[in-house]
């Protein structure tokens, strides 16, 4: 437990590891026709935070951060996208690292790889909220959904990006039809519609948002839902597998 | 001349830059129904290269690309996206920066900052042809205009680099309005149709696109274009510069 951390901490000039670069993972899940995201909480220090990470010097990018994704969700497979790299001077502040390291019973020496300016490459992932199991990190308490629109307050600059993220979504969303990332397996019409509502944060027209995803040719008809009731049950769909838009990085 | 190459390459260690982050600039131009980008050509190596720089520890990332592209096209307020991180482990190939280097008379020493592996942030920009001037950098012969059918052999991974810039300006190209930072300052319906043409690659429907492109209400009509004669002269365009989208980063 805390092992590849604490390797970490006692490895001061950062070997093994690109330097200054940081990767941060917006993961989105829908629940109860709210949109959320996963959340860390660290030990003793009541920060919260992007699940994250570092690459290593023999791994890809990208798959730094299939590998971060992995490791808090358990997923495999996950739609992921770069969506902004946040570079600017302004964003360094070695102090929440500091913190971390600090309530764990680590003094970082000055210079210490951690507490250089990093920058960071932000990924944002679509999960099927049902399937994920949130598992923390080495040095964090909890890995937990929060709704979008009850946030605590998060370390660095954590909440732009996620804004950054989300705004990155409402843009793809009918351009990619990526959105069915977040469903579960199946799903009645006004379940997708809801997930298109939330994320667009407006009302859509029933008939019309019907037609146009069915006109998509994505989206097969299964059964009806069983609602108790045979009268106006809605029926379940699912996705065409071998339409389905997983991993596009 | 060739004084901060030069400082780059006695600096061994790379002091005064992120380590291991780089920048490459996709510049795209327009002229005679073509699309262009701007490359450089190293002396004395024959390698062509898109232009591209390191960032300064105290510049933020994006200043960075605006410092290259400024000192390429000497264009300010250029219309600037980041578009995809290239961080494959596979891109990581010293031996273009020691030719050229050794092509100048320095022998980098082994451990050599500019030989290590670099992870590379992409960014597209739309240019005004007419308006900018290419200018070589310290350790290149010529920065010159190449149309996207016609490029010559680029380095490392520069030609995955402009197709992927492309895709991302044909799926950005309706949705955020931008094409018309590639026009002139006047401009007929006709020179509009045929920049949409040339980028996503298909034809369009005259009186559609016309409809279309009017309809967004930030196009201008200024007068008739002077053909000699008054029969059917096109009219000619500007954008109405309160809504003109620079600088999207």
């Amino acid at each position: 437990m805390d092992k590849e951390f604490r390797r970490q901490e006692g490895n001061v000039d950062g070997i093994g590891f690109l330097p200054g670069l940081a990767i941060d993972t917006v993961i989105f899940g829908f629940h109860d026709g709210q949109l959320k995201v996963l959340l860390l909480e660290y030990k003793n220090t009541a920060l919260y935070a992007l699940p994250g990470g570092f690459v290593h010097d023999d791994e890809d990018v990208n798959q730094a951060a299939r590998r971060v994704l992995q490791s808090r969700t358990s997923l495999t497979n996950i739609y992921l996208e770069q969506f902004y790299v946040f570079g600017d001077l302004s964003r360094f502040d070695p102090s929440p690292l500091k913190a971390i390291m600090e309530a764990r019973g680590y003094i970082p020496p000055a210079g210490h790889w951690l507490l250089k300016r990093f920058v960071s490459i932000g990924y944002y992932a679509l999960v099927d909220f049902t399937k994920a199991i949130p598992a923390p990190d080495e040095i964090s308490d909890t890995c937990n959904w929060y709704s979008l629109n009850e946030l605590p307050v998060l370390m660095q600059d954590h909440r732009q990006i996620i804004s950054k993220a989300l705004q990155t979504l409402q843009r793809d969303l009918d351009q990619k039809l990526i959105g069915f990332n977040l469903m579960t397996e199946e799903f009645t019409m006004g379940d997708l519609q809801s997930l298109y509502e939330t994320i667009l944060n407006k009302k859509l027209i029933r008939a019309a948002f019907q037609r146009k995803m069915l006109s998509l040719g994505i989206l097969e008809r299964v059964a009806k839902k069983w609602t108790g009731g045979a009268h106006k049950a809605p029926y379940l769909y699912k996705f065409i597998s071998d339409k389905t838009f997983v991993d596009n990085i």
